[in-house]
C-alpha cells in the first residue's frame, strides 16, 4: 500500500538520480583537497534550491556547509551528512571512471555514491516529496550539517558543533549511512565506537646504512619500533597499556539482547575476506558479536620500514613508523588513551619512540529506548515490511559523540547503503531501489516525527 | 722510489681512465636486467685486448665472464670482480648523471665507478705495466672470474666454482673491493662474514578490511608479524633463535690483536650517520671492533604492511612481510639458520608465518699469517709508505667462502676504494691518485708473486 509520498519518490527517480549524478561527477577527496571547493558550491546551491538558508562555515581544513528550512511544527529534526569523498584509488580495478556516475545492473557506481552523497540526495528528495505532500510546506523544521572531513577524522567538526551549539539545536539527528544488511533487513544503529589514531615513529640514524658494516653495533629503527609495537599488545589480544580498560562500561543485558537478534555475518565474513577463524578461538555466536564492538582495539594499519621491494637489499633502515588505530568503547576517552600510550612506552624504555596523534573521537551511543528511535524504527518496518535490526554500537567511529554531547539528540543511523555498496573501495554503488526504499523511509521518519 | 713499473702506470692514468669510463658508461645494473648483455661483450673485449682467452658462462642469472693468460712462472694468480652494479637510484641525489663518468676534483663519478669496475680496469692496467717491463710476457699465469650478479648475493656463482674447480685452479686470490681507510691507510681485509637473506610474510585475509567492521575480531597479519619478529631477538641483541649460536668460534687472540691495531671509527660513523650510541652500551674499543664483525646479526632490513601514506587510513592490512638478513660468523651456515629460524616459529605458534629464503652465503676466512697475505701486506707497505691495516674479517659478505672451500687459496681484498667512494650511494666516485697506488700495488703483488 503506497501513500502519495511514497509515490512521489518513486516517480521522481530519474530526476533524483540525474541530480545525484552531477553531484557524483564532481570530485570532492578530503585526504587529496581534490574539488573540495567546487563540491561545496555545488551542495549549497542544492539545498538552497530547497528554500534553505545555507551558509558555508570554513574551518583550518575543508568547509562545512550548514542550512535550515522552517517548517509548521515547532520541532527540528537535525540530519548529519558529509559531501567529501575517499580517494578513488587503485583507478585500475575500477570497471567505469569513479568520477564518471554508470548506471549498470540497477545500480548507480561512482566514488561517494553510497559514501555520502547518496545519502545527501535522498535526504533532499524526501524533503523534496513530502513538501509536494504538504503544499509545499515542510511538517518541521529541519536544519543540515554537511561537513568535508569526514573521511579524515572530522577533526575540524566537534569544536564546531560546541561553538555552534545553539544554531544546530534539535530534538533528534539522523545520521548519514546505514541501509540494508546481507540478509537484506533494515538496519538501525545506536551508537558508534571512538577512535584514537596514531603514528608511531622511530629515528636511530641519519641515513640508511649497509646492514654488513652496522648490523651489530648501530641501533635499528625497525627493531625499535617492532619491539615497542610487542609491549602493546599480547598474542592472546590484550592490550597491554596499563589504564587502557578502565573507563569501559560492560554492555547491558538489553545490549546483549539486541546482539543476539542480529544475524550472522560469519559466512559472509569467510567469503569476502577469507576469515579462516576469528580471535580468541571464538565461534559465530552472541560473543562474537560482543567482541566485534563493544571490545576496544589496537590494530597496526600500516608497518613502514627499509626497503620493501623485490628481493633482498641488506640495508640497516635508519627510520621506521608504525599507524596504529585503537577503536574505543564508552567511556574510554582518545586523550586519555594517548597519555596512557605515552606513559607505557616511556616505563619500557622507549622514549625514542616517537608519539603523532593524528585524529581522535569519543565512543557515543543513543538510547534504544528513546521514543525517536521507536519512531524510527516503526518507519523502517512500514518501509521495508521487515523487522529493523538494532545495533546498540557499530564498530566504525564518527564525530557522533559531539552530537550527542553538545547537541542532546538522540541519533539514528539509516541510509540508501547495502552490504555490497563498496564504500571506501573501488566500484562503489548504490542500488536503485534501496535508494527508493531510503527516501520513503525518511520522508516518513520527517512526517511521523513533526506528527508525533 | 718509483720503479718502470709505477712509472708506466702514472703515465698512463689517463688512458686507463679513458678506458674505464667506457666501461662505467655502459650499464650494467643486474637488479634490474640493464645493460648487462653489452656489458658482457665490453668486459670479454677488455681481457681479450690483453691477449687472454675469455669465456662467457651463461648462467640462470646474468652470465659469468672468464678468462685466461699463460706466463713465464707456473704459477697462478686469480682475481675475482664483478661487472654489475648497484641500481643507480635515486637519481635527484646524484650531482652528474650516474653513466656519464666525469671528473671532478681530482675524482671520477659514475655508479660502479668504485664498485667494481674501477677495480677491472686496475687490474687489467696493472697487467698492462707488469707486461711491459717484461717484454710483453706475463711473469705467471692469470686467471679472471668477472661475475654479472655480486650486487644480488652471487646466487649463481658458488655452484659455478664447485663445477669449474679445476679450470679456476689457482695458488692464491686477489678480491674485488679494498683500498683505504678513514685514516689513508691500506687495507688489507682477510675474511667475509657469511649472510642468510630471508623474506617473513603472513597473509591472514585475502583483502584489506575497514578496522573498525574487522579489528575487534579478524586476525591482522601485521600483529602476527610483529609477534614473530619479536620472537627472533630480545631487546638485548640477543637472538632467541634455539641453536643460533651453535657454530660459532670465538676469534682467537691473534685476531683481537689484529682488530686493537685497527684504527676507531666511532667517531666518523656519528659523523656520517648519527650514531649517538652504540648497541649494548659499547663504547670505542677492541670490544666494539669485536662486536662489529665476530657478532652475527639479526637486521631488520624493511617492513611492509597496510597503509604507510601521509594521515591516517583506518585499514586492517591483509598483508605483512619483513625482510630479514642474518650476517653470519665463522662456521655459521645459512642453510642450517633457515632450517632452525623455521623450527623456532614453529614452536613459537607461527606457522602461519611464511619464510622464503632470499639468498645465503657462508662465511670464510684467510689465515693472516699465509705467505702470500704477508706478500700484499708488503707490497702495500712499500707502494702506500704506510702500515697496513689487517681485518680478521669485515662486516660484509660475498661469495669468498667458495673460493676458499672449491679453489683452497689463500684470498687478499685490496683495491682501489676509499671510505667516501659511495659505493650503493649517489655520486659514487674513485679517486684518481687511489686508482694510481691500488694499481701499482696489485702489479707489485703479481710480480713480487711471480718471484716466489
Amino acid at each position: 500500500m503506497s501513500n502519495p509520498v511514497d509515490q512521489y519518490i518513486e516517480s521522481r527517480l530519474d530526476d533524483s538520480i540525474a541530480e545525484l549524478s552531477r553531484l557524483c561527477a564532481q570530485p570532492s577527496v578530503s585526504a587529496q583537497g581534490l574539488g573540495v571547493k567546487e563540491c561545496v558550491e555545488l551542495v549549497a546551491q542544492m539545498v538552497r534550491a530547497r528554500g534553505f538558508t545555507a551558509q558555508v562555515h570554513p574551518t583550518r581544513g575543508h568547509p562545512i556547509v550548514t542550512a535550515e528550512a522552517k517548517g509548521k511544527k515547532n520541532k527540528t529534526l537535525l540530519f548529519y551528512n558529509h559531501y567529501d569523498v575517499q580517494p578513488p584509488e587503485p583507478l585500475e580495478l575500477w570497471n567505469s571512471p569513479p568520477f564518471t556516475p554508470t548506471l549498470r545492473d540497477g545500480k548507480l557506481f561512482a566514488r561517494g555514491v553510497s559514501d555520502d552523497k547518496g545519502h545527501i540526495q535522498s535526504r533532499l528528495s524526501a524533503i523534496d516529496a513530502v513538501r509536494a505532500a504538504n503544499n509545499g510546506e515542510l511538517p518541521c523544521h529541519i536544519k543540515f550539517v554537511i561537513e568535508g572531513e569526514e573521511e579524515i577524522s572530522s577533526v575540524n567538526l566537534p569544536p564546531f558543533v560546541e561553538q555552534h551549539a545553539r544554531e544546530l539545536a534539535a530534538d533528534a539527528c539522523i545520521w548519514e549511512s546505514g541501509g540494508v544488511n546481507f540478509q537484506e533487513q533494515p538496519t538501525l544503529m545506536l551508537g558508534m565506537r571512538g577512535i584514537c589514531y596514531v603514528e608511531l615513529s622511530v629515528e636511530c640514524l641519519t641515513q640508511d646504512v649497509h646492514s654488513g658494516q652496522g648490523g651489530s653495533i648501530f641501533p635499528n629503527a625497525a627493531w625499535r619500533l617492532t619491539w615497542a609495537l610487542a609491549t602493546l599488545k599480547d598474542k592472546n589480544e590484550r592490550v597491554l597499556i596499563p589504564g587502557f580498560y578502565d573507563a569501559i562500561k560492560s554492555p547491558t543485558a538489553r545490549d546483549l539482547d539486541m546482539l543476539a537478534k542480529l544475524p550472522d555475518s560469519s559466512a559472509d565474513w569467510t567469503r569476502m575476506y577469507g576469515v579462516k577463524e576469528f580471535l580468541k578461538g571464538l565461534k559465530p555466536g552472541v560473543e562474537l558479536k560482543r567482541e566485534q564492538v563493544f571490545v576496544p582495539t589496537c590494530t597496526i594499519c600500516g608497518l613502514n620500514a627499509g626497503y620493501q621491494g623485490k628481493g633482498s637489499k641488506t640495508v640497516l633502515p635508519a627510520r621506521a613508523s608504525a599507524k596504529i588505530d585503537f577503536r574505543l568503547v564508552p567511556d574510554q576517552d582518545p586523550e586519555d588513551i594517548v597519555a596512557k600510550l605515552r606513559a607505557h612506552l616511556d616505563a619500557q624504555g622507549f622514549s625514542d619512540v616517537r608519539v603523532d596523534f593524528l585524529g581522535g573521537e569519543k565512543p557515543g551511543r543513543t538510547d534504544p529506548d528513546h521514543p525517536f528511535i521507536k519512531l524510527v524504527a516503526d518507519c523502517m518496518r512500514e518501509i521495508y515490511n521487515a523487522e529493523p535490526q538494532l545495533s546498540p554500537i557499530v564498530g566504525g567511529s564518527g564525530p557522533y559523540h559531539a552530537f550527542l554531547y553538545y547537541l542532546h539528540v538522540p541519533i539514528g543511523i539509516s541510509g540508501v547503503g547495502h552490504a555490497g555498496s563498496g564504500a571506501h573501495a573501488p566500484n562503489e554503488n548504490m542500488r536503485l531501489d534501496l535508494f527508493v526504499k531510503g527516501t520513503q523511509h525518511t520522508a516518513r521518519v520527517i512526517q511521523r516525527f513533526a506528527e508525533r
